[in-house]
């Protein structure tokens, strides 16, 4: 039994670790903080969780010792708190974006402020157990990466590990509007939010460097909100090096993802759930990767889906936990999904 | 041609009382105030209006000389500004709760303060064309019921003019979220509110005194959001005073609105559509109205169904500000509804 | 481990049984029959299962024998096939309406056809753990209630079982498409269903009579499909025998419900949830129930919301097999529901 | 006033060119023809035309002499009726694919079967006011193009007058459920389609050739269903023949559609809808483009929405009706769309 710490436990991110953690048999979760509501019950904040546990919110100093300690705090604050919470916990993970870049002046670029633990940064292993399953079995400090990344990256690896990928992608991602946050504004208020599809981003996204540190290339990510609470799909466009055939592509996505637990491929010729979607993937820690080639076979689509609270986050941060703890890579994961929702 | 103004023309009714008054042959709207963003053009705030007006918002205190100004400013609000404003017109029509009301008592019951015009009280008439048609053409003051009130009341009036309902009668509203308004809060959070069954009345709420004056009932009002932006519909269930036949029913619901421009009588036995619902309504002024009687005869459900901004708000303020200038009662309400939406 | 089976489990609820049948660690799924697609794999039809399990559907010949025959057939197809099916398993548990009703004059009242079995009518033990737990401990035929009774029953027992309720009680129904399962017609099709208030029952709805049944009331059930694809919210209207205290109901449903593992009491007076909705229970096996009393304390609303295709359908079978079986009661139905969704 | 006929009148296409008709000004609806429901009322299928018209369908030997003859039957079909319904009117506006290409051969790769009227393809003008208005005004055969190629060539045609786009244009649609009609089938079952991201076209779809034939450009069209009923939105991308300023690209949007009664340019800095969407012009004709460069100027984003059944369908066939027979352009187009929604 290891023991637990949530920070930024009444957002959203928080809560859903707190669903997973609660839910899973080796962890125990000591204490969440909450700096807007110390001493107010979870399941005030988060009511899918009545009945479930008892805990309330703590504030910061209250935090016993640990041996991980989760943070889901915002970007920019997680820098300012990490010195003072980082002694608390052997192995920290991070949801925010403060420590997914390894470089200061891409960091500033991006988040729009210089980075005051510049010396961190390079420091932390990306909460991806596909591709740093060895390095996160050893590591002590985790930061899982933003859920557009995540799709993206995942539906292109087996295609740039076979050096397939021209450098120039397009990631064009639609995503629900959970990804803004439990805080309201006009961005989110329902009356505007509800059946948009809303073009928020025309590159110069901040998951756009992950994707070039992680995939060798150069993409640029639009992103589009469309009527949805959870879930993110990427389709990624991108030119081939050479001409492939459809079994050829099929079988280096097969052949990646064969034993990875949470990635699915999904490229089917019939049915209704041909390529990947999130509506399935709701509550689950599932990825699905996909594609379609070109008739000519010298373009390709990568398409992926997941659950941006889950495997875009939470989900990620507790698989990451688990490679780390060396506890079973499913445990606290098995939630499948549900048709219909 | 009359000259109109707005004021409170930022927010939702402001917005739909713009799409009206600009899109009707016999009216110039002359100014449109907001206190919040004067100076900002309309179509910033209402981009559906984009190319449709230049107009921009003003301070109060641009309010020219007008034959019509109508208010869509908030509940207590309104009360303190009307007597500065309604020497600028010499018609005033006021989409608030404000002066709904007769009774400065029942007003502070409901409302949570004392009203600051208990004299105005009962000096506005009631906008609801099919009740006051007379009254309206020679009418200075107008007040527009409550979204909730008008589908109650225009349900229960063929019944109620008949004496076949007994006093307590309960009715159970459902709408979407735009009757909150256009200020962001965790209650109007898409994330929130999306999928939402929320029953945030059981009783008590300001529509109740509203359909207990015009009806002469005991109205036990329940209000649930669900998942929609604009719609209101209600079910009243009544017991009712003597046993009837559908035939009868349906014959005092269809002398009742014979004549009536905007209110459709809808009971059918085949089809999707057999009574009122609110998704083909919206945009459109009509209020549908319907029933469904128990086996016994003795009991009865009627049901209607509006668009709370259109014949729930704007709507119903410019179909009243029709009757009070001779204008045609349709002029500028010709819009029939969307199938599908 | 024991060994079950389905039949039915190309639907909604034959999915949703595998979902959880699958995820439960005492249980073995050892065949899935469906007549419409055998020989097919069961996650071309439920894609939320891929990766989850390799089982392809097969014909009702191929059944072994079972521990438990878990059956999500068809109304009126359902007593055609029990005969021959009855005799693979020890114990069955049907979800569908043919043996809920212990009258045949009932059944063919609502259901329109004479019952081929009047003489099973009556032998089989409600799926309701809350009310017949140790009748189901021996039970070899259960029978698991309609998701709009099982809520509406949940909601009013402790009422009823105080002897509290006044015989007419007036049941409000909403509830998702799902409900409607998985075949395609026009009342179904997406642009006619979404964003829809559809009352498509006023009276004599087959829910009706279980209620009737269960809580010695005369139930007046009407029912509105709203937009979700998930989920019941029941308001049940009445009066009450003598006049209560809030305290006094509160007590009453909290001694009820105290020590059910899936029904929790919401009635709060703060926050977003304050009283039972759907939304924050899809998937899961909970029913919230809730209440809120009139100020004059002689009329009472109780409130319930489930989640149709688990405790409203598959989750109340297994945990209904759960009983029957000596499992622990919770197993395969942890999962707590999502928030936000 | 005109006379006008509209076959395939109980389609979604058909019911939107009655709501438009029987709100034209200067338009006589003579008969409307369905060859499924002859003698049923069109409201009875229309819902949302009750109390606006008293039409009944008709079969097709019914349809008199008209001035104008709209057609909404489906794909393949079409090009059957047309010989002996022709001669009906003068004018023959077509709504299907039938007679949008001009080369037999492209027909039959797109739409899987031989044209059988091969002499009258290319005879057609496209609906498309914007770039055909004075081959309109004598054409009496007009072809309305399908609802994304009317957003990809609206967005793009600024850029490809000034030589501005290179061949390959990468077409990324995301569209309602209504475009897939009224027809119900698994795809467009509520519940499966109900909050979807799923990707139906991935090159090859029948849109395609139009946009090449319009453009000059090679399309690759996705094509990806999200939650919604109406409203198509397509982001065009691709490169630039030479680097461009935001001003440079600015004036030639804003000159080209200077003086189009449906179009709008909308590409702003600041507010929620920067960028076009469609959720603000469900039930309006308008088309809003907009557009976002690359930093580097060398790459552009062109984007578009618009109502399919309205400017992506009816709406262009009214508004070329228009043209055709010298009325006002905007006639019965004057509906500006809602807001909130």
């Amino acid at each position: 039994m290891i023991t637990a710490g949530v920070v930024g436990g009444s957002g959203y991110l928080g809560g859903e670790l707190l669903r997973l953690l609660l839910g899973h048999p080796e962890v125990r979760v000591a204490a969440v903080v909450s700096t807007r509501l110390p001493g107010r019950r979870v399941d005030s904040t988060h009511p899918n969780l009545r009945g479930v546990t008892d805990l309330t919110f703590c504030r910061e100093e209250a935090l016993p010792e640990l041996d991980v300690l989760l943070l889901a705090a915002p970007h920019r604050e997680t820098m300012r708190i990490l010195p003072r919470l980082a002694e608390r916990a052997k192995v920290v993970i991070d949801l925010s974006g403060d420590f997914r870049l390894a470089d200061p002046a891409v960091y500033e670029r991006y988040y729009g402020v210089p980075h005051e633990l510049p010396d961190l940064l390079g420091g932390f292993v990306p909460g991806y157990p596909e591709l740093f399953r060895d390095a996160l079995r050893a590591a002590d400090r985790i930061s899982v990466p933003g859920c557009m990344a995540s799709a993206a990256v995942l539906a292109l690896t087996p295609l740039t590990e076979a050096g397939l990928v021209e450098p120039d992608v397009e990631v064009d991602a639609r995503t629900g509007s959970s990804g803004s946050g439990a805080t309201a504004g006009p961005q989110n208020l329902h009356a505007e939010r509800s059946g948009a599809m809303r073009i928020f981003a025309t590159g110069g996204h901040r998951h756009e460097p992950e994707i070039a540190a992680l995939c060798g290339v150069r993409p640029r990510l639009t992103a589009t909100g469309v009527e949805a609470v959870r879930g993110v799909q990427v389709i990624c466009r991108t030119a081939l090096t050479r001409d492939v055939t459809e079994a050829e592509v099929r079988a280096l996505y097969q052949n990646r993802y064969d034993r990875e637990p949470f990635v699915r491929v999904v490229a089917h010729r019939r049915g209704l759930y041909r390529l990947p979607e999130p509506k399935i993937l709701l509550g689950s820690n599932f990825c699905d990767v996909g594609f379609a080639l070109d008739r000519d076979g010298g373009r390709l689509l990568a398409v992926a889906a997941l659950d941006n609270l889950v495997k875009g986050g939470a989900g990620a941060a507790v698989q990451s936990m688990n490679v780390r703890m060396g506890l079973p890579e499913r445990s606290g994961l098995g939630f499948p999904g549900l048709h219909p929702l």
